[in-house]
């Protein structure tokens, strides 16, 4: 089994419920070898192998748009937006440009792994505030303004991933959204939104997009074709107020190496523009919801009731609570030599102790036979560990 | 004209003197259409659009490190090299992870535009060395380094393009890069040596590489495919220290996105494994040596004997040095005019008056015809300048 074609540190055989990745079988394969074949004849086709314009691939911009004023009736124009190398990009970015060694920012407790890592080595002091099951304390969010404000440490930012939340699969509510925002403009700090799962919704309505409730003020919004296309192909999006884009676009780095990869933007602004996108993710959406279905079915089956989950309404990621004498190391051993791999809750906050009861479970990667005797396996140890 | 399919800027109808980009005609178009149509039937297809290993394109690793054993008898492991999108990730990675802001590093005068202009971004106070016919001057840059030592400032590390360097298209002498790694040893700096013209060389041999000079110790070096296969792939790599390599690949950009663009990877790396690399590139090296020759011949046509210019043994760049009374601001003025467009040589220095007399030219990316009467041009307006 080749390491390249399988998450990170997968072990053959085994069930990695750590993988926040596409299911093989969901990825658009046959499609994109069709729009590849159909771009050769493309008498542009030269744009794919040269230097791409620093605000990324232009049809792809002008699609995104228009989707979001269609979808969303956003106020997005060509010079809010910009192509990014995944969303990764946009918080290496906003970390790099926007702020300092040293500066404040908050983020919920728990937060996404990797860009608490980034915010780590661009040595930031990354502030945790506790979230419940609307999303983000937001009384506590502004005690935490009230005394940073009164040792002149205001916060520059508050990075979220607002649907669907990597860990826990918690969508912040409406009205603490409209609260942030108040919040943002009394104490003068960004909104950095990473809705990377946005399109991987269950359900017809969201609340509206701190974009949106700001009306594209103080908001940076990031999106990824990663999730509904394909995270090999490297393409995400920012919307922002036009001179942070302009800020970005004029950045060395983009100056030195040109926007977005050109080849695969190419791919993706085809994919989009010949209107195959939103079909694809109708058809993603019932795909992963058949996989949270079948997870939470497994974990109702499998589960003591001590354990606590999410019940997510889109997106990749359940969010277990396991007993008080149950530690999530304890249990991460005992999987382990049964081949279940998870993401341990340690990883998600500033402090790993706060973890040390939770497991973040993937239900995007693995068949569905594999997402309930993985479940199972974990259900079993954890009665066993409990009832010691 | 589409913008996306010619360079930044670029003027209907206009000569490009200014672009460091390949020439279309350069472009392995069909070679990379044949692979991606082969690549839809091998049995690991998915790993293009998954996540990849933070390293990068395994197989890609494997090909550079035999072929800088090969070719150079570098002493290069696995585990010295990286994947990376093309060589300006290489250099905003260093800049951030390797220095902090007020942090203090040694650039030559002139060096690269856009990589002096990641240095600002990332805060860094630049110090300029001279350079002459044979590189930088290493007798200021001890001096400096004195200096510098004295005042507890020590340089971070010494950026420098070692051959044909951008924008001036002179190789660095082998003296003077030993004495230069005598003196990084000496005084503690790290040398990052952004080698991206090497492969684009009319000449046998090369000095060795600061690399293969140091053996690897306190040297980093980035390589591309931009120039020899093309830029829109954004695929290059790193080679450096063992532990140095680590730090990258486990930083959070790289565990939050993965490896450089997994797609486009595979394609440049099976572009190598089938060994069609080399050919490809004792191919370019022709083209862009006839090139070199055509613009070297044009420019001895049409130049007043008070215009000096290098001559380059590589890479995509002249060097011009105007008339005492002539200023790069008034040819650019008067070559607009034309519709002409060079790169003033006032970008390429951190403080860009030194630039105000200087000029470069690229003879990569514009027709050979278009590049003789771009010179023709350029050389009646100096005469014109000059005689006033």
């Amino acid at each position: 089994m080749d390491l390249q074609s399988t998450p990170q540190g997968v072990v053959a055989g085994s069930i990695p419920l750590f993988a926040g990745h596409p299911a093989h079988e969901l990825l658009p394969i046959s499609t994109v070898r069709r729009l590849v074949d159909s771009m050769w004849s493309q008498p542009d086709v030269v744009r794919l192998f040269n230097y791409g314009d620093e605000q990324g691939n232009r049809q792809l911009i002008e699609y995104l748009a228009a989707r979001l004023q269609r979808s969303e009736n956003l106020p997005v124009c060509r010079e809010n937006l910009m192509i990014i190398g995944g969303s990764t990009w946009g918080v290496e970015m906003i970390s790099h440009h926007l702020t300092g060694p040293g500066d404040t920012i908050l983020v919920d407790a728990p937060s996404y792994r990797d860009a608490l890592h980034i915010f780590r080595d661009a040595k930031l002091d990354v502030q945790p505030i506790s979230i419940d099951a609307g999303g983000v304390n937001v009384a506590e969010m502004e005690r935490r303004l009230r005394d940073l404000a009164s040792v002149q440490r205001p916060p520059k930012f508050y990075y979220v991933v607002p649907n669907f939340q990597n860990p826990t699969g918690i969508t912040l509510k409406r009205e603490r959204r409209q609260a942030i925002v108040d919040l943002s403009k009394e104490y003068g700090f960004d909104i950095v939104e990473d809705d990377v799962y946005r399109d991987i919704r269950f359900v017809d309505d969201l609340p509206p997009s701190f974009y949106a409730l700001s009306g594209g003020e103080k908001v940076l919004r990031l999106g990824t074709f990663s999730k509904t296309l394909a995270p090999g192909l490297r393409i995400g999006w920012l919307i922002g107020p036009a001179e942070t884009v302009k800020r970005f676009v004029s950045s060395g780095m983009l100056r030195m190496g040109g926007g977005a990869n050109p080849f695969t933007a190419a791919i993706v602004a085809d994919f989009c523009s010949s209107g195959r996108w939103e079909g694809h993710v109708a058809w993603l959406r019932n795909q992963y919801k058949l996989r949270r279905d079948c997870a939470l079915a497994a974990l109702e089956a499998a589960m003591p009731s001590s354990t606590r989950w999410t019940r997510p309404e889109g997106g990749y990621f359940i969010w277990l609570r396991l007993p008080e004498n149950v530690t999530v190391d304890e249990l991460e051993r005992g999987a382990k030599a049964e081949n279940v791999y998870f993401a341990s809750g340690k990883g998600f906050f500033v402090d790993p102790e706060d973890g040390a009861h939770h497991v973040r479970l993937s239900f995007s990667y693995v068949p569905l036979e594999d997402l309930q005797s993985g479940i199972a396996i974990l259900g079993r140890l954890i009665k066993q560990l409990e009832g010691r």
